[in-house]
C-alpha cells in the first residue's frame, strides 16, 4: 500500500522536511535507492522502481539526440511492447559513447534486475546519467542490484531514496504527487539540472499511475502532457544523449478514468516536476517564464521563445536583474519567423517596455530583482501562444560546468 | 599620402606600441576619431573615414537580424548606388528600436557630415553601436562632426583614433593592413567583442583599398572574403541589430588587380581583423577553432561547427581546459544533419579522443591549458570542411554582460 495520505504535508509528523510524494504514491509501486559504489564515495547511485500490477502498461519518451546512450537504445527497444515491470536507474556514469561493450553492460544490468525479480529482461528499462565515454563499473552494478531489490518498499522514504540515487549536480530530490477525486493518482520523480547537459544533467523522469488504462491511451497522455511540460523547459538549449521520460501504470486503483482526466492529472504532475527542475537548474538565481504570443503558428511561438530562452545575452542580463529588452528584440529578430518589428511588443513583469518600434517607459520602472521573472513578447500577428521556462545564466552555471569533470 | 611604409613596425620610432596599420594604410583615405560627448565622460566616440578618391566604389554587408537599427536601414539604402564618399561611426548608442525619430537622427548625422565635407548625404554611410532603445544626444553629434572633419588626416595615428572611437567593451583598437606586390593595398578597422551582443558588442568594420576596381567586382570580393572570415566567427550565436561591414575603394594606387588577387588580399586583411575580434571577445580566455570535416555538404559543416561553437556546455568545459569530448558529441548529435555516430571522430589539439563509437585515449592525455585550442570533428561521410572561430564561456563573459548596463 502506498502512503499518499501523508504526502500533502498534513500528517502530524511531516515536520519541516515534508516529502511531496513520488513514484510510490500511486498504488502498486515499490521503489528503492542504494549506494552501489558506481560513484566514488558512499552516495546513493542505484535506484529501482517496480510495478507490482495488476497491470503493466507503459510509455516512454527518449532523447532526439542522434548520439544516443546505450540505455536509451535498450529502453526504446523494450518500450515497443508498451509494457514495463521495472526500471533500474544509475547515476555515476551515462554509459554513452561506450560502443558495443556499453550496450552489453546495459543488457547485463537489465538481466541482473530481471533475475533478482524473477521476470524477463525485456520488461526492464534502464536509465543512466553521469559522465559520457566511460564504462560503468559492472561489479558495483551487479552487487548493488540485489541490495536494491531487497530494499524495495512502497513507502515515501523508498520513493525519496530512489529520487535521491539518480541525482548528479541536482541539489536535492524532485518528486510530485497528485490525486484525482475519482480515485486514481499520479506520482513521479525527476533528476536534471538542465534539458541539455550530458555529462551531468541528463533529464531522467519516472512517472507512475494506478489508473486502469490501455497502452495507446497511456502513450497519448504522456506525449500530450510532456508537450506542455518537459518539452517547454529549456535551460541551455537541447537534449542530452540520455534523456528519458517513462510512465508506468499499475491499474491498482481499479479506476478507469477518461483519457482527458488522466492527461490533466499527468500534466499537473509533470508541471510540478518541471518547475522543480527550473528552480534547481545549474547555478540559476532566477526562474524565467518566456511567453510568446500573437504568432501565426504555434511552432513559431515555441521557436521564438526557445531562441530567447537560449540567448546568452538575455540570460546574463536577467542574472543582473536588468530589463534589457533590446537584447530580447535582438534575439527575436535573429529568427526566420515572419514578423514586423513595429508591431512587436515586449513586456517584463507586467510592464510594457517596447511598442510600435520605440521604447515605452524607462527600464528603471521595471523591477526584476526577485526570483521570478515573466517576459511577454507579443508579435501582434496571430492567435498562437506558448510559454517556455528557463533560467538566468550565472557565474554558478559557468563554475559548475567548467569545474565538474576536471 | 598614406604612411604604410611605417606600418609593419620597421620604422625607427615605432617603439613597443607599434601600430599595425588601418584604414589610412591604402592611399586616398583620411580618418579621425574625437570625443563628441555622446558617451558620458571624455572618451572618444565619433569616428570618420573619408575617401578622397579619385574613385569611390563601395560595398556593404549588413545584419540579417529582422530588427535593424536606423543606421543600418540608412546605410543599406545608401549602398544601393555602390558608392561612398565617407563613413561616420559612433559608439555610445546603437540608435536601434528608436522609431522614426531615430531614423531622422541618422539622416541628420549624414546631412551634417555631408555639409561639412561639401558632398551629398547620400554618399555618407552611418554606423552606430551602444545601448539599444535610446535616442542619440544629437547636440553632441552635431557639434562633434565639425571637430572630426577638422581632424581628418592620412596618418597612422588618425586611423588609430578612428578605430578607438568606435570601441565599447573592446579592450583596444583592432586594425589590419596588407600590401600586394603589384602595388595596391587593403587596410581596415573593426570593433566588436562578439558577433552578437547588441548592447555592447555590435560588429562594425570599415575596410579600405586603393585598388582600381569596379563596383560589382568589389561587391563580389567583399562577399567572398567575409564568407570565410567575418561569417565564420561565432562567439555567442548571431548577429546584432547594427552589424555592418563596409568596403571602400579609392583607386589611388592606379593599380587594377585581378579579382582573385583583390579577394585574396582582402580575405587576409579580414582574417587578421577577425582573429583580433576572437582574441578580444568578451571575457574570453581561449581562442578556439572548431573544424568540422567529412560532411556531405559545406552547409552541414558550417551548421555543425556553429552548433558546437554556441554550446554553453562545450564552451564552459573549454574555459576549464577540459577536453570534454562527450559534450562535443552531444552538441553535434543535436542537429538535423545526416550523420552516423559510429563513423564520427573527435580530436582536440591533435589527439583523437573518440572514434568508432568509443573513447580512444583518456582525456588526461590532451593538454588544453594553453590559450589556443583546436577541435576537429570528422563525420567521415563526405569531402566538405569548414572552420568556425569561437571562444570559451567564462566568468568574465557573465560579468561583463550582466553588469554592463545596470
Amino acid at each position: 500500500m502506498s502512503t499518499h495520505d501523508e504526502i500533502d504535508g498534513t500528517s502530524p509528523g511531516a515536520g519541516e522536511h515534508a516529502v511531496r510524494g513520488g513514484v510510490t504514491g500511486p498504488g502498486g509501486f515499490r521503489a528503492s535507492g542504494v549506494a552501489a559504489g558506481i560513484k566514488q564515495g558512499s552516495s546513493a547511485d542505484l535506484a529501482l522502481v517496480v510495478n507490482d500490477g495488476p497491470r503493466r502498461e507503459a510509455a516512454g519518451l527518449f532523447t532526439t539526440n542522434k548520439v544516443k546512450a546505450a540505455p536509451v537504445l535498450w529502453s526504446e527497444q523494450v518500450l515497443r511492447e508498451r509494457r514495463l515491470h521495472a526500471v533500474v536507474l544509475n547515476s555515476g556514469g551515462a554509459n554513452a559513447c561506450t560502443g558495443p561493450e556499453g550496450f552489453q553492460d546495459t543488457h547485463a544490468t537489465a538481466e541482473k534486475v530481471a533475475e533478482e525479480l524473477g521476470i524477463g529482461a525485456i520488461d526492464v528499462a534502464v536509465c543512466s546519467t553521469g559522465l559520457i565515454g566511460q564504462r560503468l563499473p559492472m561489479d558495483a552494478v551487479r552487487s548493488g542490484v540485489p541490495v536494491a531489490v531487497a530494499g524495495l518498499a512502497d513507502s515515501e522514504r523508498a520513493a525519496t531514496d530512489a529520487a535521491t540515487a539518480v541525482l548528479t549536480t541536482d541539489t536535492g530530490p524532485k518528486q510530485a504527487f497528485r490525486e484525482h477525486g475519482a480515485g486514481f493518482s499520479v506520482g513521479g520523480m525527476v533528476k536534471g539540472a538542465g534539458m541539455i547537459a550530458p555529462n551531468l544533467a541528463t533529464m531522467l523522469a519516472v512517472v507512475t499511475t494506478d489508473a486502469v488504462v490501455d497502452g495507446d491511451t497511456l502513450n497519448a497522455a504522456l506525449r500530450q502532457a510532456a508537450g506542455t511540460t518537459f518539452e517547454r523547459l529549456d535551460v541551455d538549449g537541447g537534449t542530452s544523449t540520455n534523456d528519458t521520460v517513462l510512465l508506468l501504470s499499475s491499474g491498482a486503483s481499479g479506476v478507469a478514468p477518461e483519457a482527458g482526466e488522466l492527461t490533466e492529472l499527468l500534466t499537473e504532475t509533470c508541471n510540478d516536476l518541471v518547475r522543480q527542475l527550473q528552480y534547481d537548474a545549474e547555478g540559476a538565481t532566477k526562474a524565467v517564464d518566456i511567453t510568446v504570443r500573437g504568432t501565426l503558428r504555434e511552432s513559431d511561438a515555441v521557436h521564438l521563445a526557445r531562441l530567447v530562452a537560449e540567448d546568452n545575452l538575455v540570460c546574463t542580463a536577467l542574472f543582473g536583474s536588468d530589463p534589457n529588452w533590446g537584447r530580447i528584440a535582438m534575439a527575436v529578430g535573429r529568427s526566420d519567423v515572419e514578423m514586423d518589428a513595429h508591431r512587436m511588443e515586449i513586456a517584463a513583469n507586467g510592464v510594457t517596455l517596447y511598442s510600435e518600434g520605440t521604447p515605452v517607459v524607462d527600464r528603471s520602472e521595471v523591477d526584476l530583482s526577485g526570483r521570478e521573472i515573466e517576459i511577454v513578447i507579443d508579435l501582434g500577428l496571430g492567435e498562437h501562444e506558448t510559454t517556455v521556462l528557463t533560467t538566468d545564466l550565472s557565474h554558478g552555471y559557468v563554475e559548475e560546468n567548467s569545474a565538474y569533470s576536471s
